[in-house]
């Protein structure tokens, strides 16, 4: 299986500088280029093919640890990438083959094969980052398990038209509920609609207290929220008794740096309702993640799931751009590149 | 068993209108008279003896609905009693026996037989209305059930004084957690210290945010919040990732009517910490109180729990004295009215 090192330097990304706030654009950026060492026992040469941009990656720009360390300057952008392997001195990858991983935002990289795996059967790169990647684990886990969602309920998502919140809902439905989706776009109600989603309602035209309150008159069961804000405290004011609020992420407060915003205080109604607020990350549940991913493979390829995805194309240099705009909340569906 | 009906009328107290804000206080309850009933097969005529005030009686007397429905105008106030039997026609109960029951605030009165409790054994009126009556049981259920309180953890209570604050933190010193107290004065302070509290601050005086994370450097892992408001800001500031918020009540916002007060927004911490927040009510876990009153009293006999009771006397007219004071802070541990 020994090969020779095929290529030895690599372009990588890294930030310019820290964020603190606001969207990032495409010059808090730069393209950078090392050597690569000689590929090591049981290690893959990878070239990159399609990588993912998230909004939990924002945090990772302040420059201040959440539950993730910061991305260090001078260092590569790190996301959920598929590659192919370029060279290999493990016994389990052949060259050629995609593989799935955490990685760089490098043309060119080295992982130790037991950091990446396989694609799924029936996966192709496109699911594998999106279905089956870290997006269907969020929506799985969070609506499944910290949500303890129950066929025939009420659920609520924000960021209903993003890369989790569509599977949210498709899950939702998979589960027999009734789904509500909160978008910001008339394009993005349409795409809700098509999914089958039973109301969807655009938080800049319409009184979502009003409609709310109307649509759900039992009130919300589990309520998926991916952005936080003004937007979540109309939801919260219609939770029903035993209700379940999903804090997934919260991406309206993320681009606001230090100051702490104010919102109308949940300290009566959490224990009038008896609600449950819970936020979670997707890697508490990393020792069930095979499970998850069998069931989620198996919904998308009978078709439960559909892959709803926007290419950004131009390479490694797409990256910033396309990070961008999924900040602006400009896609529809997942944000992926192309290299 | 048929005994005659030794009276038949009785004085009650009620509410002379519901009271949207502010702390009730004697000027709104009035004694109104009635004439009882023969007693049916059953039923015993109960003559009261003590009971109790509670701040989720507050929520009663706004006129709104909230977990229970208001009390009704014109008929009499509810709680926690314990009486003695006059008359009896079950076979269950005899004359002079004490039995703990919801019953109302009225110097005579019928139940079912199968609506009051007699006295565990080795349990005394005081205790029954404190230790192992719904303090104990909200303590107990707060902790060890939404809190899942583990041994060892961190463990911080405000209103810590309180009829169940010093039983949540009593209860996780039986479980060798480090308990760190939250009261309004250095009386309330003092007896905190007495009873074996880790850390005791006083919220009128210290600097809570600091204090906190100078005692609890690894974070708080159980948060049990009878206060809300501020005093809460605080401490959800030095929560543990993984760390619970159990809302038991929320006694700042009580008597503030229908402002919704605006404070910090949890919506980013709740995620990058994995905080779980979540209110219960004890009537949450009726089915499995009796194991818990067995454990309860056993920690009493075994002198693990100790009674501290404030009793208010002067019969059925103190009512409103003790629950004013009781809303008002004054007092240490349990208030009672001894009839």
């Amino acid at each position: 299986m020994q090969g020779k090192q095929v290529e030895n330097k690599t372009r990588f990304l890294t930030l310019t500088q820290y964020i603190p706030e606001g969207i990032p654009d495409e010059k808090n950026f730069k393209l950078l280029e090392k050597t690569l060492p000689p590929l090591g026992d049981n290690q893959l040469l990878l070239k990159l093919e399609y990588f993912s941009v998230d909004p939990y990656m924002r945090g990772r720009m302040t420059g201040k640890k959440t539950y993730v360390d910061p991305y260090k300057l001078g260092e590569a952008i790190q996301g959920s990438c598929v590659a192919s392997v370029v060279d290999s001195k493990s016994n389990q990858f052949r060259q050629g083959e995609l593989v799935g991983f955490i990685g760089d935002w490098a043309d060119l990289q080295i992982r130790d094969a037991n950091h990446v795996r396989r694609m799924l059967e029936g996966i192709d790169p496109e699911a594998a980052l999106s279905i089956c990647g870290l997006n269907g684990l969020t929506a799985y886990f969070g609506l499944l398990k910290v949500g303890e969602l129950k066929e025939g309920e009420t659920v609520c998502v924000t960021g209903a038209a993003g890369a989790t919140g569509y599977l949210v809902g498709s899950i939702a439905k998979i589960k027999k509920c009734k789904v509500i989706g909160i978008a910001g776009s008339e394009e993005k109600i349409q795409f809700l609609k098509d999914l089958g989603f039973d109301v969807c309602l655009n938080y800049k035209k319409d009184d979502l207290r009003k409609e709310l309150s109307r649509v759900a008159k039992d009130g919300i069961n589990v309520f998926y929220d991916n952005v936080g804000g003004e937007t979540a405290d109309a939801v919260k004011e219609n939770m029903a008794t035993y209700g379940r609020i999903v804090q997934c992420g919260a991406i309206s407060m993320y681009n606001r740096g230090d100051q702490v915003p104010q919102g109308p205080r949940l300290d009566s109604i959490v224990v009038f309702k008896r609600l449950r607020w819970q936020g979670f990350i997707v890697h508490d549940f990393h020792d069930q993640f095979d499970t998850a991913l069998q069931e989620l493979a198996k919904w998308y390829r009978e078709g439960k799931l559909k892959k709803h995805v926007f290419l950004q194309r131009g390479g490694l240099t797409a990256g910033p751009r396309a990070f961008s705009a999924m900040m602006h909340g400009e896609n529809i569906g997942k944000t992926l590149v192309k290299v």
